[in-house]
């Protein structure tokens, strides 16, 4: 999917939202469990209830890897079962040297089809490169990560007082362009959203933690929103794991359609 | 296996080789591509040929990720195959919040029963402390890595002139031990293993980057082996693709051979 189309779905849609399958198969409710696929059956309820209020899915890889060959077929089958309709984002936080980062891209570009991956800067540009030769592909690099151990390293300090985030952001930037390049910009710290825009003004940020992690997400629109909106806003288990009874659908449709008011009404 | 059993096998077949897996279904000999399972059929052979010679497997999981479903399952019956002989390591890099690592762990050391996996730090602590719950499993968390653009971020300086891998490697020390905690260390820049040794006395190194790559055996050892020996050289391609040909199997043993030899020597 290239920028302008993700544009115009949010613009249509008036709705951020992904929603962010972390499909646990111990978590999904009961009456699923005697399907063959349970968790690709739970997925495409999932998807059935939210993808008119949503413009993205994101799939956790490792809820899929936990199950083996069989879990990796059913992350296939569920970006399939996606389609073209949504912006598709495998979470798999990869990074390696070129000739294996080749490999990775092979898997989820190629195999899996997804429309972007997210990957881990600690390697340096080798590790990103080789994705960023894929046209209409994206790599969303993790920039400020929303979980609290996030402080250890992304914080550090060079001699002239810069976070170590600050400096992934603006030099993975020079990488790529704003066309196949996002950054991972945790929402627990909304008002760094404003720092982060000084750097990158204009590439879409995929914001995680919104909701049951706490983030407000008026704030994240305040500080991270710009013209063309640049803004995807993950939520997770508040939308999928709203109910684990049989009104699963409805609840996780009652979530999604919630928040995408809430969107549409911050985006006037 | 335990840090014990680890330094045993290595004592007992004078090698500290470790053959890296990385095995890409287009460079495999013509001969092997009737087979069912042509990848699992070449690293059998790999195995059977050079088990005698080194003391562990790494299999990088990209080359596996690159051929879906079908890769994870080769993947699997490769480390079924190794089984409890050698220390086997699953370079997979990964690196998340708790509960994705979670999910991570389960994957390789419950379902695929990895001895280790390699993990990315960016994220901190959290993306570590989950993986080390496990008894006499280990987490190999990436310090200094042998690719050229290591430099973009390992090497960024604090305020007190500290390198940012040696943060990485101190800090992530604190969070295991010397049984269930090891580091990747690249060896094209060997007389830095000096430096990593003053942080880190007595955990094993995972070394990347010897033969093909450019790095030295011999200063690897000056420079990093400690009382235990303390170290796991890999090889990969070196040794896998040695030959394209009928005899590969015999030129991967004689090179896996003549790197064990070249480690006796330095043992002693």
């Amino acid at each position: 999917m290239t920028r302008q189309e993700l544009i115009q779905i949010i613009r249509e849609r008036k709705s951020f939202l992904c929603v962010g399958l972390d499909t646990d198969i111990e978590k999904i409710p009961a009456h699923l469990k005697t399907y063959d696929d349970p968790v690709f059956e739970f997925n495409r309820r999932i998807i059935d209830a939210t993808k008119e209020y949503c413009v993205a899915y994101k799939l956790n890889t490792a809820f899929f890897e936990s199950q083996g060959d069989r879990g990796w077929r059913t992350m296939k089958k569920t970006f399939d079962y996606i389609g073209d309709s949504h912006f598709t984002i495998a979470d798999a936080k990869r990074g390696d040297i070129g000739n294996t980062c080749d490999m990775y891209a092979k898997a989820f570009f190629k195999e899996m089809k997804v429309d972007s991956i997210t990957l881990a800067p600690y390697m340096g540009r080798d590790s990103v490169d080789p994705f960023l030769k894929y046209e209409n592909k994206w790599s969303i690099v993790l920039g400020l990560t929303s979980n609290p151990s996030a402080v250890d390293f992304q914080f550090e300090k060079d001699a002239g007082g810069t976070e170590l985030y600050k400096k992934v952001i603006a030099t993975a930037a020079t990488w790529g362009n704003m066309e196949n390049t996002m950054f991972v910009v945790g929402a627990t710290k909304a008002e760094m959203l404003a720092e982060i825009r000084k750097i990158i003004p204009d590439h879409f940020l995929l914001v995680p933690g919104v909701g049951a992690q706490g983030g407000s997400l008026s704030e994240v629109v305040k500080y991270g929103k710009n013209k063309d909106i640049g803004l995807l806003v993950n939520s997770s288990r508040g939308i999928i794991y709203a109910s684990n009874g049989e009104d699963f659908e409805e609840k996780a449709r009652f979530e999604a359609k919630k928040m995408a008011i809430e969107m549409a009404g911050l985006l006037t």
